[in-house]
């Protein structure tokens, strides 16, 4: 044996052997995406590039330096800035309680968010059931370090391609992972608007996962960092604003101890600043929880000068109000653009409503059947210069799903696509 | 039961029970400490306020937003910096194989880098003994959500007051941990120049610790964050710089396995700057070890803003060499300045070699001989608006210290001080 091998905690060990699709493919293709001289032409990240002209002129007016940035911060964000989320939260959000300064604690993204949330909720050995299939990153932010894993609950697909969660099939889901895989299922995680479908839920399939959720007296953590990028709204004006926050629900103490309902919000998706590496949890009635997340804050601490930055974009709150009608009328665009050229090449897809992304569906293509056929359409395509998110890192049931962002340039997006066609036909 | 006390993991409450001092005092204090109207004199936070003048224009100037940082860095840090940082180390810590890139690994902070090392290398219900008296955030950065616990190791004090640390008393710590209080030792933790005594350990004293930690198979941290800050050498130019370096020892390999040894460091203390949360976890041995670490760095992810600013101060390493220079003859200027003062005053101190901040030895004065002697002089000064460090947040043994941040103004270092000495006096 290796020395180092044993020089590496258990639950390191646990944490790096843990099934990870997502950071398996990024390893596998590390040489190629991260590979200045390869230039690939990146229509897999979530990356919503649509903002940038707009964002330019705002963040290099917002960038400032004080003497006073040079000392500490408060850990979990200065009172200010959680002001200025908070009612940016009340704006948009339709809480039922408003949010409060308190009632927010700011970490360096929706990532770490949910890491430390789960450190705060679950003990060794628990479980955390997501709604599938789901943001491959989960398998890193709830399992790396924590001893925890997930077990993945798969909805009903109506006909219309929309999602729905019934309670039958979570029992169903919960007592087969409880008996026949010994798992102790701690918490709920559900994506809202859904990655990778895009798709909202309704307000009676949130119903459903709170009513189950108490029953088992499970937490719920709903990850809203894409709820101000819904668009299909916009693309048809009949339609109600798909989004329902789990902030907004009158009656959640009918339904759960709100104590045991958490929020995820960030800036990297609906503010398009992925790099920027701001997330929150929103707690509004676990106060223990609360006074925990702040010992933690210690290892999450945003920079003075990015929380400083962030209260200079925010206090002009008519600039970011305009900025999110803008964004969603130009991804609603983008998303008219992705499908048109999605129909011209003869490609099928599951129709979004949120988000910077739909999936692609190659599941009838008579060439995949299997993950590996999958990933044999990823690596034709990555040696092609373009990186899609092939569907099994999201979980997917059925191989050839790809998750495609379209929140790009267009010509990126048409040399991105007739790339993947090209492939497919070619296979 | 109020319900939400069941809401909270074991972990949690564990993290939130545990001995921490710091916690508690910072508890205690708050409503003064952070309250914007009641203005406390602060000389107690390890701050060094003496370069705020060559910062700002540095800083400001570095300030830069690219349309590329919206998109996704590195989370362990961008190759570039983590290249510059190789070189400043390499320049002024004289390491035996010079560092690279990937020995590096970018955290929100020296805080962060010790709690995701510690996940890397122990596993719940494990220990680290601590060479005490210590920093009082490392009952949070050691401990909270990990399932570990500190235990202090006093080494002996010579005559001098330096410290020293013998073979046959750390055993003796060792093997009472193990056997009385059944502890599971996986680490060794050690802060050179020490905090809070601002003194540097001898090259004797660090191989004692290689050799007692490759003895039980123990991992050694060595947080070297006020590595730079030496001053002794300049006040008395017949003495060498006093800092020893864990990397800078050629036979490594023939005291420890090198796998086993890591190195904290960070821009809060030698860049003063505690605002800006940037860490590093130095390892050149464990690749396995780095290799968790890079999986749990999307929890700790510095900012592209805050990557691109220190990457544009780093670049100019003449600025950089220049600056430290520069910091060490001011810090030794101010060392001078608050060591008469407390001649003036006639209070005792600890005579410091490195850091910010100097013990204020008050162990003698016939009013304080027990924790809550030395507590109320703290709440006292603080009713007299200043904040000082008290002893027992660093566990010192005897009561009566006070650590004393000197790299301040010279106008807010004799307020403070005298209003120190009046306490003192009136008590």
């Amino acid at each position: 044996m290796n020395s180092q091998e044993g020089y590496v905690s258990d639950r390191a060990i646990v944490s790096m052997t843990n099934v990870n699709p997502m950071r398996e493919t990024f390893n596998a293709s590390a040489h190629l995406i991260f590979n200045p001289d390869a230039e690939i032409l990146n229509i897999g990240v979530a990356q919503n590039d649509l903002m940038q002209d707009v964002l330019k002129d705002k963040v290099s007016t917002s960038l400032e330096f004080q003497a006073k940035d040079t000392g500490y911060g408060d850990p979990h964000g200065s009172k200010k800035l959680r002001d200025l989320v908070a009612g940016l939260i009340n704006r948009n959000f339709q809480p039922v309680l408003p949010l409060i300064t308190d009632h927010i604690l700011t970490t360096t993204g929706a990532g770490a968010a949910v890491f430390f949330l789960t450190l705060g909720i679950t003990n060794p050995g628990d479980s955390v059931l997501v709604i599938a299939p789901y943001y491959g990153n989960f398998d890193s932010d709830v399992c790396v370090g924590t001893q925890v894993d997930n077990v993945p609950f798969y909805p009903s697909v109506t006909d219309d391609g929309d999602v729905s969660i019934d309670m039958d099939r979570l029992e169903e889901c919960f007592q087969n992972a409880k008996e026949k895989n010994n798992k102790n299922i701690k918490a709920v995680l559900i994506t809202n608007p859904h990655n990778p479908l895009g798709k909202c839920f309704s307000r009676e399939s949130l119903e459903t996962v709170l009513k189950f959720a108490s029953k088992h007296t499970l937490h719920v953590i709903s990850d809203e960092v894409y709820a101000l990028s819904t668009f299909s709204h916009i693309l048809d004006e009949k339609q109600e604003n798909p989004f329902t926050s789990l902030l907004s629900f009158g009656n959640l103490d009918q339904l759960i101890d709100p104590a045991l309902v958490h929020v995820i919000y960030g800036f990297s998706k609906d503010f398009c600043l992925n790099g920027f590496r701001v997330g929150f949890i929103i707690d509004q009635h676990n106060t223990k929880l609360r006074q925990y997340l702040k010992s933690s804050a210690l290892f999450s601490y945003i920079s003075s000068i990015m929380d400083r930055l962030l209260r200079n974009m925010l206090e002009d709150a008519e600039w970011v109000d305009s900025f999110f009608a803008t964004n969603q009328r130009r991804i609603a665009d983008a998303y008219k653009c992705a499908t048109s050229l999605l129909d011209k090449h003869g490609l099928n897809y599951i129709p979004s409503q949120a988000g910077h992304f739909l999936m692609v569906d190659a599941t009838s293509h008579p060439k995949i059947s299997t993950v590996d056929d999958e990933k044999a359409v990823f690596f034709a395509l990555l040696e092609q210069g373009v990186y899609i998110a092939p569907g099994h890192i999201f979980h997917t049931r059925k191989p050839g799903y790809f998750r495609l962002t379209f929140t790009l340039d267009r010509q990126k997006l048409e040399t991105g696509l007739s790339k993947l066609a090209k492939v497919l036909q070619q296979l």
